[in-house]
């Protein structure tokens, strides 16, 4: 007899857009289904459109909802895994101790599982992406912020508060300039999109030129795909500044590195995704000559990540997945 | 009929000496020995020497050589132990790829375990003291260097490489002043007693006045047991300096704790141990101000070590009864 096909249903919540998708056993997406998130209308508003978006993923996928598993959901946090609780975040107003897993799981009538969205993306990353195989693994995602995820032993680390991997606020430059956290010298203050936005505005306003001007007209905020392009032109101001942005990531690299030991490191996000290995190797350079143990440095790689976008709700669907094998023992991605 | 008494040996090679221990189940010492490391006599003179330690040490104890299941040792790294080989140590001049488990194993006749000192350290601070019961925790010594180890899990974290939490060369000043290895902005570089005295001597000879003049006579070395009293009495250059360095030393816990989210930091070393509470509780509220997840930032514990001088050797004792645990199910200690 053959046996029943199963899916999954992965979720990642950001505060600009809700992106849903239907994935296979093998980690293929068989239907998705997208949402803007539209917070300003209150988590209630956002939530009842979470369920609406995966039934849409579902139907797209054209299969039946009663051959839907589960489904995994990334928010950002910060947030309790254990108890589906979305504490409060910032880019969600008004979010604040909301059981977000038990309302979806009413909603759709199946269960529903909460993480962290970039431990997602470190998890998507390492069952289906750049760390495909390897037991120890750090994510490093630069945006507006920059986020993180770890897996060690071949599982996501969550930590004992929940609060792992929040590698933005690791401090590279003691006393440097103020982060969006309020503390100073964080990674994220030195090399997000963000801090390379204000460098790179700094330069304009002491009447420095560059493409950026033309590209980014009447002071439209810069996406990655602008500062690429006038990196790959060879601007003077802005390859100076997201020289220095790949030198703290870096050096943040290599801490990491010298702290965890692990077999690899995949760097993600916009950047990413818009310079490929233009933006990763010279991080691997200098975060190479940063390891304090340099026999083997090359043992370590460090990569591009490769789901792009994807790369959350496919974390999504595997820590499903995951959590089915563990309790069950059906069959899935991951390990 | 009575169960056997079984112990196992505990050994910590330093650059300057040989510490050995007998250790029962419980984690109680039964006998020492001590020599000097005299490392310029070369490899194979310091492994007789460990031998012989060991030997004393039993003698010590009073415990027949038939009852000591195995031994573990704590060598400064890089080394490997998986192979028991020490690649090369900067303190130990002519140690290249020395095959030490197996040297003091064929001496001995007993199983050897090798392990880096410090992560021993650690591993003896979870086990037996001051992180006792504790799943997830962190290590930090503060020497000459400054050494660390990781509890994972409940076990020890070696690391893909066997590099695994090397805190000490963590950048936490990008740019900042040159470490030892030869890297900038190291924690060594700003936090060890080396950066200490380095910092101190810039300011005698800038003119200062303190009362380390009067403690260390002719320029001798400082030791943390020189600098506490200074520090003690309110010395003001004294105070600046070390006190500084306690605020790296908060940034690079934090850093950790955004890292890893262990449930507790333990802070070990000379300073530490000649001012307990005193050095821990500024580098603890540091830490915790730089928290990103500020809720429950009282959750971790931040403390002074226990063991002082005698981790390493209950840690290399704990090393070996895990194994002995782990492969044959005998009682001891640790989990």
């Amino acid at each position: 007899m053959a046996r029943k096909k199963r899916y999954v249903l992965g979720m990642d919540l950001g505060g600009t857009k809700i992106l849903a998708a239907v994935v296979d056993p093998k980690g293929r997406i068989q239907g998705e289904a997208k949402a803007k998130t539209r917070p300003q209308e209150g988590p209630q508003a956002v939530i009842e459109r979470m369920a609406a978006t995966a039934r849409q993923a579902v139907r797209e996928a054209g299969v039946k909802w009663e051959a839907v598993l589960g489904m995994g959901v990334g928010a950002p946090g910060p947030l309790n895994p254990e108890t589906g609780i979305v504490h409060h975040t910032p880019n969600l107003p008004g979010w604040n101790e909301i059981p977000l897993a038990s309302h979806l799981s009413k909603a759709l009538h199946i269960p529903v599982l909460l993480e962290n969205d970039v431990n997602l993306g470190t998890l998507g990353e390492h069952a289906l992406g750049a760390g495909q195989g390897t037991r120890d693994m750090v994510g490093i995602f630069v945006g507006t912020g920059v986020g993180g995820g770890l897996i060690l032993d071949g599982r996501l680390r969550s930590g004992y508060r929940h609060a792992a991997a929040e590698v933005g606020h690791m401090v590279v430059l003691a006393g440097g300039p103020v982060c969006g956290c309020g503390r100073q010298g964080c990674l994220e203050a030195l090399a997000s999109r963000t801090a390379i936005e204000r460098e790179i505005r700094a330069g304009l306003a002491a009447g420095r030129e560059s493409l950026i001007s033309g590209l980014s007209k009447g002071g439209e905020p810069l996406t990655s795909g602008m500062l690429a392009e006038a990196f790959r032109r060879g601007d003077p101001l802005v390859t100076e500044v997201v020289s220095r942005a790949q030198w703290y990531l870096g050096l943040l690299t290599a801490s990491i590195v010298n702290l965890i030991d692990p077999e690899m490191v995949v760097l993600g996000g916009g950047m990413v995704e818009a310079l490929g290995e233009e933006f990763v190797s010279p991080i691997g350079q200098t975060a190479r000559q940063y390891f304090i143990q340099q026999a083997d440095a090359d043992r370590v790689q460090i990569v591009a990540a490769r789901l792009g976008d994807h790369a959350g709700v496919l974390g999504a669907a595997v820590l499903v997945w995951q959590r089915f094998e563990k309790h069950k023992g059906r069959e899935g991605m991951g390990r």
